[in-house]
């Protein structure tokens, strides 16, 4: 590693602001030298991002760009959620939906990756096996998803105040209104080969890391805990970080926090063609930085799971 | 106020444990003395309850029964859930489910009263509106509600172990499998005049007290928020503790907590008939001894909102 | 109440904000109309608060003030610990230090009195009888305090945000760096009748409210446990807000925490003369708007528990 | 790695219990066969211990055990505080207490290692330099510690309920009873060639791990911050887990939280011989199983560092 970026720490030192990080020389975005460089990882907000991202890319350093700028195929799309114009549509078709479980083979070739937002990275991971089958009754999925603080960022506000977060639990955004449905449509939606309508339910945890998503879908056909579960283990044999529960259990934060697992539970309600899934993963890693890792280590031809076990 | 029992401290003064309180004697269940009582409040486990109500009834006492024993109109409904027969049947008739804002009439003239369980109480008086109009598409409801520690009680299990509870998010008896779905159901379909089926998925919060529900159904017909609103506040305008917010406001925990308040709201998804409510209450107040003393208040003729507010 | 001041929410009613609260007009400081008000409370912060009180001084309104400001009864104090000239010293002379238990005369006849700041108010309540009877062995008190994060105000930082709160415990100005020592030195040198050295150490716990203070001081006699609490008993027999726990109890924040209590516990270490002293308070309440209602109580020649209990 | 042993879930494999851990199969002690093993943990409660580190020791099995019964040099000190018999004395001579920046060389040595007790482990590497070096300038220490709730065990009882910890802190066994303190007084009079007297203030805060111990000596000589840091660094510059930062900044839980790290602060109270020494540990690892494997890797002679960082 040659550099970390910070504006407000720059001159400084990575490991002087948090103790366990490599002693990185921390330089503000203007100075950073691309020349030697390998991959970027860019961790700008949505819009700012773009000119760096093209500037990355300019330079040949193979990108992976943690912002919303890349996710979605269609720039109108993004201006209609986003409410910004896209000023950089020319790298939207090399740009790879970087959610390693789903897209692999595209992951290897890709010189610009769109890491996945925390929401979609658990939900889609939760739904892929069932929309690839057709087994869906109906195009429409609910899910009720928790975060923990970390999720809104550590830019300051009153919604990230302890007094405010502590011994309280919250919704926000219920409806059709936050912007990660963008990409969870997109993506169910290749995957399903039609259209995936989603109510989508975010609500605040008085808790630091984690995201746990339920999910309410109606399926095409009845099948058992047992034959669930079996399915979705088949669907995810090839890689180490998707984990599918036995029949019975249930997925919960505690088996992801701080680890880039997602852990999938599946509970078919009685007498009825109602399945439940729940999904957990860290925002923190699997739902951001561990992903970034295991897209890096794939461009870059190395074992998926490196530096993450 | 007479005394309190307990077993445990028996002989012992309510403020000594819980320095707010009265200074009740406190005796054991055993001991007490029945004579000159008025109303009586019995908080014992579900079947250990039936033969101290079956008591306090035939010493004419007015009960207001805080286990699920008297809650089901049926015994063999009862029995299913509860995996006990039912040993006071003779009851189950004058027995009125005390729901204040449903069944004010009722409780008004009645000797025995069961108190709702914690979760029945925010989930009906969400659905209580729609039911009553008809207004439900199909008749299933799916209900993902959030509970806080003291939800399970001040017994000793690891499941309430701090270290097990803190920095953690967990599901449990997710789908068709937690027994207030038979106290849900029940009083749904009087409400509705059919079959309602209930997807219910509790989960356990790192906080203390407080119950969210986020719920979700189809409608009928597709109104607005406002006419949502409307709506709800007219069915709920003759009493004091069911507020239901403003159109584009969300219930959170911090409305509700240490008051005897049923917060609401409601929000349709756009360009769908799916409508998300979302009800808060304190499980240890409204959802427990707070609704007890709204209940004792009106069999006894009192202001229901005496000693609440 | 006629109304309440804010900057940020000026035109709105104070119920918009806190549901609870009472539905006063809120106003910017520069437009609070003075006539026709009895008594105000000023919570500016330090500085700021000086020609606030100037000007409802000259228009004669009773005035408590919770900033530092009038705390002190020397300027050269005040700036040399907090670093700004003190503009409005023709008022210190009829300050009073508004510490109901200590100074209760004073306050009946004040009209501008300095609430106390949150540490100072558990730790002097704390130290006062065995100050006042002349029993510490030697000038020296170790004051180690822990505080909930609602102690550093509303305004965003990164020390409050959530995540960094969360799951830590920290201390910070440790020593004799933290400006509430100004006050607990000058009244506890005024009990004492002589110089009393503070070592403070302050930390921010992970929940909202609350000060536990553990202090430790050494006796010029060995009593024992029984002794001391009697010696406290009788020091604060004449007020209903100070509560002195028996032989071998020990002080908690769940003993105040929402109320106007200031628990206080005492444990001789057997075969020394060390005491050590636990004092609970509710910082947002015995520790800052509670007091301040006491003192309003007291200043109008009221109940001093109106309100408070 | 052989085995662990469970009585509760004998039969199992580790990895059902904690999804991170390695599947070793789950013994009941009974049924545990020694043979072919090079080291045991043992980690029974107290007095349990003796009996299978007697079995251990004639089996020749390098045992590091985490209990209490090998600390302490004297079974009348034992007997005094733990109140029960020691059964075990003649293991006394050769169990090494475990603590091993004060001790590396005879723990390379020992077969039979006493790890050392949560809070002695943070108080005795904070006072170490100060003690050995004579520097006191009298034999007292008040240590004001605060512990997260896995120092109190897995064991249920209502002080360790989610309900009763969270939104809490207090402070238990306070003065000269808490059993740590033979520990620290043993350890510490070898260290200072004479007596040292602690007061022992253990405080449960809200949190699941860590603990976080403030310490204030009178010292012989006043030295400035960066002289006591530079004296303590010299003192630990053999090891890699004991941190002491640079003069100014002070210990927190968050830099120690799911490391082995004992990180110590220094602060001298201006113009006074008080010193105060703030140290942090997580309980659980280098407090307990950390250090365990330390002790480990120096009896078997490897690098102290493996399986740590």
């Amino acid at each position: 590693m040659h550099f970390a970026t910070s504006e407000t720490y720059a001159g400084g030192v990575l490991s002087d602001l948090y103790p366990d990080a490599p002693a990185l020389p921390l330089v503000s975005v203007e100075n950073a030298p691309l020349e030697g460089i390998d991959v970027a990882f860019c961790c700008l907000p949505h819009t700012a991002s773009m000119p760096w991202v093209q500037r990355l890319r300019r330079a040949g350093v193979l990108t992976i760009d943690l912002s919303a700028d890349f996710r979605l195929d269609s720039a109108a799309v993004y201006e209609r959620w986003y409410k910004v114009e896209h000023t950089a549509t020319e790298l939207l078709p090399e740009a790879v939906y970087g959610l390693v479980e789903l897209n692999r083979a595209a992951i290897r070739e890709a010189k610009l990756v769109a890491n996945p937002g925390c929401y979609p990275t658990g939900v889609l991971l939760a739904l892929a096996p069932i929309l690839r089958e057709g087994l869906l009754a109906e195009p429409q999925v609910i899910v009720d998803a928790k975060s923990g603080a970390s999720g809104a960022g550590r830019s300051l506000s009153l919604t990230t105040h302890f007094v405010e977060v502590n011994e309280n639990f919250s919704p926000y955004k219920i409806g059709y209104a936050h912007r990660h449905i963008s990409e969870m449509e997109q993506e169910a939606e290749k995957l399903a080969g039609g259209p995936v309508h989603f109510t989508f339910a975010p609500h605040l945890l008085p808790m630091s890391r984690g995201i746990l998503s339920t999910i309410y879908v109606r399926t095409a056909e009845i099948l058992s805990a047992e034959e669930w579960v079996a399915l979705y283990r088949e669907a995810y044999a090839e890689g180490p970080f998707v984990r599918v529960l036995a029949a019975g259990q249930l997925a919960t934060l505690r088996h992801v926090i701080r680890t880039n697992l997602c852990v999938i539970s599946l509970t078919p309600v009685e007498d009825t063609n109602t399945l439940v899934i729940v999904s957990a993963v860290d925002n923190l890693i699997k739902g951001a930085s561990g992903q970034a890792v295991q897209n890096m280590n794939l461009m870059l031809g190395l074992d998926e799971r490196l530096g993450l076990q």
